[in-house]
């Protein structure tokens, strides 16, 4: 029921989702059926954000758990991020959510405090650029989020081709990352460690 | 009228706003007023974009007509986007009716175009880095421009103090140019012409 509600939420917003219609879709469920769970739209949509966060935070966690240095951790989970935008509607819907409704608190605050400590640190580990500001890149990470998300959210349900919002922010992070990072692009120096991950290259 | 419209389309979106709403906020006009010049609200939202793409790309025209380089004509209008965006509800409102209204065609049609052919001839020009692609560098810019107006949307009207979107575009081309400009900063070496100008600097 959480997942037809994040859709529904997902696709029409706030507003635009009822709680008879997220039980026609979740199966055909009585609405007696949904309201005895949910008493409320509003109460739907909290449990939509809050499947929506912990998403987020497991792939945060499982990134953090790494053993990439700070500011490839940070490419990695802005990567990871746009991943979940494109796979789960309950992400999407926390965005959207956040967005719409004022008390629900922007998606991004599940992981923007994260991205800031994470550049403090590959500050202090001198993997910035003398005059990329730990404030600045963290600016620029959010800018880049937002943006694949507004890319993606014109595109989906369009019914048109188009280039994955992924491949888009890994070209971008190619031009982006000459700015930011001391060393060029930490994606295409990989230590020995990281390249036992499981993870697939993120910039080639 | 179109004013007026234009604050209702960009607060409430398309399906929020209607004629007899627009006509009470329009000093009192009434709705036969209205409906004599837009039978429609689709007419009237067509206007209301018209008139933000006519604010666009005038802006868009004054700063193609200055002796700017062409990856400073870029970031100089990326900047002047997001001031608009922050001063002008007509451009707010194009940008919202465009995602809102499939038929509308988006906001970016009426300047992308232009960055794309500025920064092939920028990469013509040598302005580039060699591996900061003139295709990547569009995609960027449009992920910028999104972010900035995400960010922007997130905050007016919430009555909380924010820092301008302009502002933090600023420093987030001061990062990101290092690994677009070939020379780095293009804003920090300002040729005796363009100093010239009346425009502020871009970049301190």
């Amino acid at each position: 029921m959480v997942r037809a509600a994040a859709e529904e939420f997902d696709r029409f917003g706030y507003d635009g989702t009822s709680l008879s219609r997220i039980s026609a879709v979740a199966g055909g469920l009585s609405i007696g059926a949904v309201t005895f769970h949910f008493p409320t739209k509003g109460s739907l949509a909290d449990a939509v954000r809050d499947e929506g966060r912990a998403v987020t935070l497991a792939a945060l966690d499982r990134l953090a758990a790494g053993r990439r240095s700070a500011l490839r951790t940070v490419v990695d989970l802005t990567l990871e991020l746009v991943r979940l935008m494109e796979r789960e509607s309950s992400v999407r819907a926390a965005i959207r959510l956040g967005r719409e409704r004022p008390d629900t608190g922007a998606w991004s605050d599940a992981w923007l405090p994260a991205v800031r400590e994470l550049l403090e640190q590959a500050h202090e580990d001198g993997q910035l650029r003398t005059d990329a500001r730990p404030a600045d890149v963290t600016t620029l990470v959010e800018h880049l989020t937002s943006g694949a998300e507004a890319y993606l959210r014109a595109r989906l349900g369009s019914g048109l081709d188009y280039e994955s919002a992924v491949g888009q922010l890994k070209r971008v992070w190619h031009v982006a990352l000459a700015g930011v990072s001391a060393e060029g692009h930490p994606g295409l120096r990989q230590p020995a460690a990281a390249a036992e991950e499981e993870q697939e290259p993120v910039l080639r």
